[in-house]
Parts: structure tokens; sequence; C-alpha cells
């Protein structure tokens, strides 16, 4: 629904006093005079479009503060103070408790407070965390810095946050053990706060993959003026997905999926053996993707063709070049 | 619904670095080195509990701004930037113009620039606002710092939002004309951020009048451990209400009701003539309705009678002192 947060936006002065950066990013760059820059983002997650009603309070509690750790991580930020807001339709003292249990222990995780909220009554739970972190302001990471001739690196394994929404669906199957790895990554997904910090001054561009990989890296292609190119056979993935990989479903939850919140991001060629260090010391696999050219928008080259893709159409809109 | 956010605090660390003041006052108090400390405050407003969904969007985007200045100035604090999480169950673009206008001309009156959001579809309309400001830390108000023989005071007419609300809710009528004030006061309250600003290093202790004048000034009594001797007959109210001050519906809401977003505030004595020379150049009434002495909580003297209020039983539940 961008169109909507456009139309708010209409009358948004970018250039006002202490905006490094304002809306269109995971975050806003904020100079406070302090040396470095505050990045400050804001996510809600309403019940029936981002999670079942019927969840453990637990997940909710802990992915409503990782997809915004995810999106300070996306800048290269620290993670300081966060800001909960919720609606709450009961008064369950069992389910709150459960919920600030999961809250906490990512909250705890990187030392990140809790300095306010707002607890409010009304029909459906929703959550609204504000988090807030930090950065020196010449080695942000942002959208629109993609350089053409970069590497395109992803973290970790992609699709599988879809892949997890589809078993919770019912319309894919995997044995037991398998199926518990992709729920455990729709309901718990790890913000990558350590690797947002460590490439901060040796990446060019970044954003985490909340929207699904092809829709991101359009993202990062149309704010950097840039193409990315993608190499299909080279996203990484879970094991069992592999052989099935050009199965259209599998492919839509690796190039469509938008629940990972790994990270996608460009380097200089040259910085690839600085990479390779940041993934050894994090215990974390970073894989290149793909390369960023000249161009606009993004192409997923696949079986020798390639396939260029509509962001406004969708992701699995894809037609060949001509 | 207070209870539920003590849960979610119950492992809250109001000691980490920068936080000099954590969650329980209007907002969060962070030294970011900057030598101004930043203020960041979040408020909800859900359809159904805040407002209805037949109300001109305009208002809903300029009470959703009003809500979070007004306790941005409760701290003395200069608003500079809002971030806005909206969830619709809609897609209707002359709604979100319309909302939008409000929402900027708040904004814009004060300066204060959009600098995030998120737009999230959803079955109730629901609208979370970050607010951050700042103020010189030694001149910052909180709740807690009222001191005994401190004069209490408020700004403008207590009473008028709760009013709108009994109008809009058809329980009290009154001429056409008058009935438009206490709506607009309703539907546009007006944050006092101009007298947060000149109050900052002036009063003691401040807090907006969100809860009702009673339940507020508790709160301020509460974390300050003093007492607080509000005089009935001194609160200032709309002209049309004052023969009828003594009608139990209208003592409720003058007593009660929490839709004014004023200031109260508490200062030493000798600051009166300075508070004095700020309503003249605001334009603004302010008016002593009472006293700081030792003790606790709130006691209402009226009619030769003192009557003290239990907060946790509700501003209405009055029991003459013992």
């Amino acid at each position: 629904m961008a169109s909507e947060f456009d139309i708010i936006q209409r009358y948004f002065d970018n250039h006002a006093d202490g905006v490094r950066l304002g809306v269109g990013d995971d975050g806003a760059l904020i100079d406070v005079g302090g040396g470095r820059d505050l990045v400050i983002t804001t996510d809600t997650l309403v019940s029936g479009t981002h999670f079942l009603s019927s969840e453990d309070p637990y997940s909710i509690g802990f992915k409503s503060v990782a997809v915004n750790l995810s999106d300070l991580a996306a800048m290269g930020a620290t993670p300081q103070y966060v800001l909960l807001a919720i609606t709450l339709p009961f008064s369950d003292e069992a389910w709150i408790e459960r919920f600030s249990e999961g809250l906490y222990s990512l909250l705890n995780r990187y030392g990140v407070t809790l300095v306010g909220g707002d607890t409010t009554q009304g029909d459906v739970l929703s959550i609204t965390l504000t988090a807030i972190g930090s950065v020196n302001p010449d080695d942000a990471l942002r959208r629109d810095q993609a350089i053409s001739d970069d590497d395109v690196w992803v973290s970790g394994l992609i699709g599988l946050g879809a892949v997890g929404l589809s078993i919770q669906e019912g319309t894919l199957r995997f044995s037991k053990k398998d199926e518990e790895d992709f729920l455990l990554r729709l309901h718990k997904p790890n913000p990558r706060v350590e690797l947002g910090e460590k490439l901060a001054g040796i990446a060019n561009a970044a954003i985490d993959i909340s929207d699904g990989l092809v829709a991101d890296a359009w993202h990062v292609a149309d704010e950097s003026d840039v193409q990315i190119v993608i190499d299909f056979e080279t996203i990484p993935t879970h094991r069992v997905l592999n052989s099935s990989r050009r199965d259209q479903n599998i492919k839509n939850c690796i190039l469509g999926g938008g629940d990972d919140y790994e990270l996608l991001f460009t380097a200089n060629t040259d910085a690839a053996e600085q990479i390779g260090n940041i993934a050894r010391e994090l215990d974390l696999t970073l894989t290149r993707i793909g390369k960023v050219r000249s161009g606009s928008g993004v192409i997923v080259r696949d079986d020798g063709e390639e396939l260029t893709v509509s962001f406004q159409r969708g992701f699995d809109h894809f037609a060949k070049r001509k």
C-alpha cells in the first residue's frame, strides 16, 4: 500500500534541519549533534495480517522486535532504544507475560532498552515498535548508494520464511523436522544486527529482505539509479529446497518471499576478502548472488535466459527481455 | 490498562546508558551526547476507542499529532520529528488526503518533520505516532519533581473535551454555538507546545491532562511523593459550565474528563510573576488551582469539605476525609 504513504508524504520536506535521510529508507538518519547519527524506524504487526491470533505470544513479541532491529541492521546501526505501542482486545496476564518474554529475549540479547510505550484497548491486537539506534554518519548503509560493478550479496538462506508461511497455510509439506526449521524462521527471524554493524563503512548499499528478494533488490536499484542482475542458481536456500528450486512454488518463495529478514547488500569487488572474514567471524553464510550495472530495475538470470521483473506488478510477473 | 504495561516493564532496566528517564513519564529523556536531551514519546489512536470511524479524517490526523506533541510539551521539549505507523482497513485516497491535511497542519505549525513511517493493511483503523523533541537536560519538566509548598497551575479551560464527548454521545446538550466550542476542543485539541518550552526551567513538575485533571494530578503527587490539594472552585472552565459546575455530570467532566490536553504544572510561589508574564505573552489563561504539601494523593476542596480520591477506583469515587 505504498500509494497511501506517498500521499501522506506529499508535503514532506526532506531537507529539514538535522535530517540527513528521511522517509524512504529502512530508517531515518538524524544528526542530533552528538557525533553519531540517530537511526529511527517504526513497524507495525497486526493480527490477521502479520500473524495469527492463535500464534504463541512469545514469537509475536520476539518478531515485533526482530523486524525493527532488522531495519536498523540494514542501516548499519547499533540498536539502543525501543518504544512499544500495543493495542489489546483482551486483558490476559498470561498472554502478556509470554509476549513480554519474547520481546525481552531479543531486547536483552542486544542490550536494547525499552524507554516508553502506550497500552491501548481496541478490537484488534496490534503492535507498533519504534526502534532507535546510532551509526557513524559516514558509515551508514543506505538504499541509494549502490555503484555500477558492485557485487550483490545476501546473508543466510533465502526463501525460508515464505516456505514457512506456505507450510502454515497448508500449501507446502515437508518432513516434521524440516518444517520446524521453516516455521522457526517465520516466527522467530534473527535480525542481522552484528552483520549490519560490521558492514557499516564496507558495503555501499543495503536493505533487509522483508518484501522479497527481488522486490527489495528493486528498491536498491531504483533508489541508486542502477540495474541489479541476480543469478538465480547462486541464491542460497535451505538444502531441502535445492533440488526443487525450479518448482514454481519454491521459486516464488525464493524470489518473492518476504519474511527472511536477511540483508541484501552491494560492495566493491575489492571488499570480497573483508566480507569473507566477516562471514567467518559471525559464522554466517554470505553469498555473492549478482552484480550491479548501469541501467534500471532487476534482472534474474535463470537457465540461460534474462528475465525482467516489474516491481509494480509483483515479483511473480516475469517477462523475457526484448 | 496500566497493569499490562507493568508486566511488560517487569524486566525493565531504567539505568541503561544514556537513559535519564525511561518509562513512566510523558516521554523518555535520553542523553545522546549532543548537549540537549532527546525526548521521545509514542501514542496510539484506535477507531472505536479514541475516535469514531465516521469522524472527519482531518481531525483524526490533527489529533494524532496533538496528543503526542502534548506529551512533549509536558516535558518542556521542542518538537522536531515524528514517525507515523498507520493501519488502514480500506484504500481510500480522498480519506488519506484529508487525514494528511490534518496531520500536516499541526506538523507545519511547529516546524516538525515526518521522518519515517509504516503503512499496514488491517481490519481496524489505527494510528501510532512517535514524536521526538529536545530539551536542555537541566530544564526538562518531569512528573517527579513537585515540591512541598509549590503552587499548582493549569493552562486554559478544563473539562471541555469531556463535555464535547458527552455532547457527541448525546448525554449533554447546549446551544449550537457552545456545542461547537466543546466539539472543537474534543476533535482538535491544541497541544501547549509554546507553554511547555517557556515553563522549562521555571516549573518544577508538569504533566498533560489526558487522563483527567485529578488522575493526572495524582500521577504527579505519586511520582513526587507529595500531596496535591485542589480547590474545586478555582478550576477554570467554559463560561457556560460555570453556573452548573456542581451538577454531577459537569463536575465529573471537570475533575475526571481526559481530553483537554492542557498542562498541569507546579512551581515555586516566587515564580508566580514569571508565570503571569508567560500567560500574557502567549495570551493563554494560566490559573492557580491549588497547592503541593507533604502527604500523598490528591485532595479536592469543595464547599468547605476535603474529599480524597482513590486513583485506583477512578476519579468519581470521592470520599470524605477521616
